[in-house]
């Protein structure tokens, strides 16, 4: 099989590992430099149901003859591993934004919510706490700044919806780094209000960034808003296949190497998210080849990450999702496993293809589009049955927000083995991996609200003693 | 909600959780009597995937207020967790006969192979490998004690198939105890060949039990062959539900019992599997009160295993999957979860449910029969769907091969918000659980064929050299 340099960091060497022959299988924990972190870097793939981290793994090794960054950690035995409950206040079953508020305030709240209470409580957002305490704090994400999970570490909004508000919020808090999509709720000609946010960002200081080139030109001393696209950012796996959208766009692990070179110049250290907000997307279109190369975008930013915390030794990890979403496997894969391996050389997302799609598509050409792109052969009948499931808008195009993602998802299961329970979040219980100081006070099992606490004592702060406490 | 009184095994108590309040978050792992296992039972949910571990562990708090077994050996820290990559030698996605042999024989095998390598060769099983050292060894099981998972640890068989011939083998081998259901394989009037296999084993000095009754008062110093049923055992929540079969058939958790109180009279210790082999007949069949039931059915027996390796401590435990299947998760609970909850009530599995129609049943018949055995009301719609799926055969009746169990799974979804991704296994990594002597040498991530020698070595037996070496 051919294996390609695409997508090329990782914490292999750093880690010590030896990709063939054995393993260090009891590896102690480095020791680290005090018994308190410095810094937190709390690494979030939004959506991630346990078949996308292992699907990815294997895709990784097969395809590039590497361990995932995040799986390395657990064989070198460097992290401590725990399984997180990612109930909400009113559902088995949360949204991003009371499982962030989760962490955000140490409190479950009702979906939708970002640090609100169910009484109507503001809870202090965690990134607020430790600005306080002196320390520099931001956050990089693969969707729109104003998203959920980013927003639930900064602000109180009883809304999640509340993204132009969001964006002001932002202005008032005045972090130190923020980076992603969202140009939408900046630009004045996109806002309600016609506010121009982003001269009133500059205004206030801040250095603003479009594209990747300023961002990797931006210097330190300024806090920095980078903006590089109107909604979320493309999929890894359509931007690294765009030769335009690579050189406008950062990847997740450009955008984390940046904030930490940034952030890292506060003596009093730094708190930082990092989310792969697009893998939760990929997950609701049950778009295979997008959800696995942003697993793998968003695990090179654990590489970066985990190289940082490696020299520092000052640098508390945390690697986990909010939430299961479609809890996608990998399902007869076919003799030889050819068939997960046509994703091994799939060069566009699900999204994209369906894109290209145009009222005169004809059936041959939808068929000759799929080869293309995503090195399988799709049926006639098939080609025919998704053709017949556009709709289309007044203006004779076929509407962008109603593209038939999920039949497309189940007719490619046939042929790329991946299939989808569902096009929403589920219950699951997720991964969580920690590394530095304080990591060792994570246990094997955890409820997402218990850490807030769990980062306040880890960098050595008092904890929030009102946090939510223990149930069953 | 009500909370009933029903599977009430559990090690709360000896383990010393706390079910509210604080937990001791860095429980340091018993010291235990030796650096090497006397004693070993490997405890496998048969095709569990993660959202089958989470959802029973959510059912068993908000029904019975106590968490279960196998995750609170997570939040006690008394156990080293890893996550387990589960191929055979010819597939990203294993069948279990290829995944207990590679625990079996420390080899990847084809699919549908017993401990019979790609180019033939017989590798040595584990348990006459631990026989040979002196040990007791057994198993109980929830389906045939001929099948995959449990042959997989005793026979050389290049077909998993060939289950009369398996059973044969099991008289040549003359292990300690083995119980579970497979009647046919042993019936003279149900074998091919016409052999009465109850006759010879007992002519070998075997005791030979056909219920719960006759099992629970087996002697020790007499080996014993336990076959309860047919085919498999019944659903746990068809058991539970039924006096007679309650009567007559034991749970996981008793045959467990039963077969350590025997296994363990042997002074050089003694090695088990116990396989809860219905999880995955369930999840193949979509069964959601199947498989939630089962699986506690499994952790039951975990909760047994467990109270007597924390008395004895000198037991090595193992809890783990070969593989998943279906990947189900619990999408859409409803408001204040109740479409989940409906499940807490369920009296019936899907199968159990689907074999009560006959040729005349009605539609409304359908309805209140769901609603009454599963809490559920389905619509006239559904209800029509599914009559008009089954198959009849030549005489008339049902086909009960051919069940719509898939069709009845997807109808339910949107009723107790349990869905599947497929009726088949999945390649997802599976977790693993693992305490007392030598369970530090576990490491984060490990490949299946791994376990054969790391169940050697913690039993002080000299390394398989022949066994797999580490791939990528």
């Amino acid at each position: 099989m051919k294996r390609r340099n695409f997508f090329k960091n990782g914490i292999m060497a750093t880690v010590g590992l030896s990709v063939l022959g054995s393993r260090p299988i009891l590896a102690k924990p480095e020791q680290y430099k005090g018994e308190k972190a410095k810094n937190i870097i709390f690494l979030v793939s939004d959506g991630m149901s346990t078949g996308t981290l292992n699907m990815t793994d294997i895709l990784t090794r097969q395809k590039l003859g590497k361990v995932s960054n995040w799986i390395s950690l657990y064989e070198s035995g460097k992290v401590r591993r725990s399984l997180m409950d990612t109930a909400s206040a009113n559902s088995f079953v949360t949204d991003s934004a009371a499982a962030g508020s989760s962490w955000g305030c140490g409190h479950r709240v009702n979906n939708g919510s970002l640090n609100i209470g169910a009484n109507g409580e503001n809870f202090e957002p965690i990134l607020q706490k430790f600005k306080s305490e002196g320390k520099a704090v931001g956050f990089v994400t693969s969707v729109q700044v104003t998203h959920a999970t980013p927003a639930s570490f900064c602000v109180n909004q009883s809304s999640r919806n509340a993204m132009p508000m969001i964006a002001e919020d932002y202005l008032k808090l005045g972090f130190d780094v923020m980076m992603g999509g969202g140009r939408e709720f900046f630009d004045p000609a996109k806002r309600p209000d016609g506010k121009n946010l982003f001269s009133e960002f500059t205004n206030r200081g801040f250095q603003v960034v479009n594209n990747k080139e300023e961002m990797l030109s931006a210097n330190r001393g300024k806090p920095l808003l980078g903006v590089f696209t109107d909604d979320g950012l493309p999929y890894a796996i359509d931007r690294e296949n765009d030769p335009n959208l690579k050189k406008s766009i950062p990847s997740l692990a450009e955008m984390t190497k940046k904030a930490i070179d940034l952030l890292s110049q506060n003596k009093k250290g730094f708190v930082m998210q990092v989310e792969g907000g697009k893998v939760d997307w990929a997950a609701h279109g049950n778009d295979a080849s997008a959800i696995l190369y942003d697993q793998i975008d968003f695990d090179d930013a654990v590489g970066v990450a985990m190289d940082f915390a490696l020299k520092d030794k000052n640098t508390l990890i945390i690697i986990t999702s909010d939430h299961g979403n479609a809890n996608p496997g990998m399902f007869n894969p076919g003799v030889k496993n050819v068939h997960f391996e046509s994703l091994f050389e799939s060069k566009a997302s699900n999204q994209w293809i369906l894109q290209q799609v145009k009222t005169n598509t004809s059936v041959s050409q939808l068929i000759e589009l799929v080869d293309h792109y995503q090195n399988v052969a799709l049926e006639k009948e098939e080609a025919n049955v998704l053709l017949k499931n556009f709709t289309i808008n007044d203006d004779g195009l076929y509407n962008p927000d109603k593209l038939p993602m999920e039949m497309f998802g189940k007719i490619l299961s046939k042929h790329n083995a991946v299939s989808w329970a569902h096009s929403n979040h589920s219950a699951d219980y997720v991964e969580l991996a920690a590394y530095g100081p304080g990591s060792d006070a994570i246990g094997g099992f955890v409820k997402n609200y218990e850490l807030h606490n769990f980062m306040l004592e880890a960098a050595g702060i008092a904890r929030d003693k009102f946090a939510q406490l223990q149930e069953v």
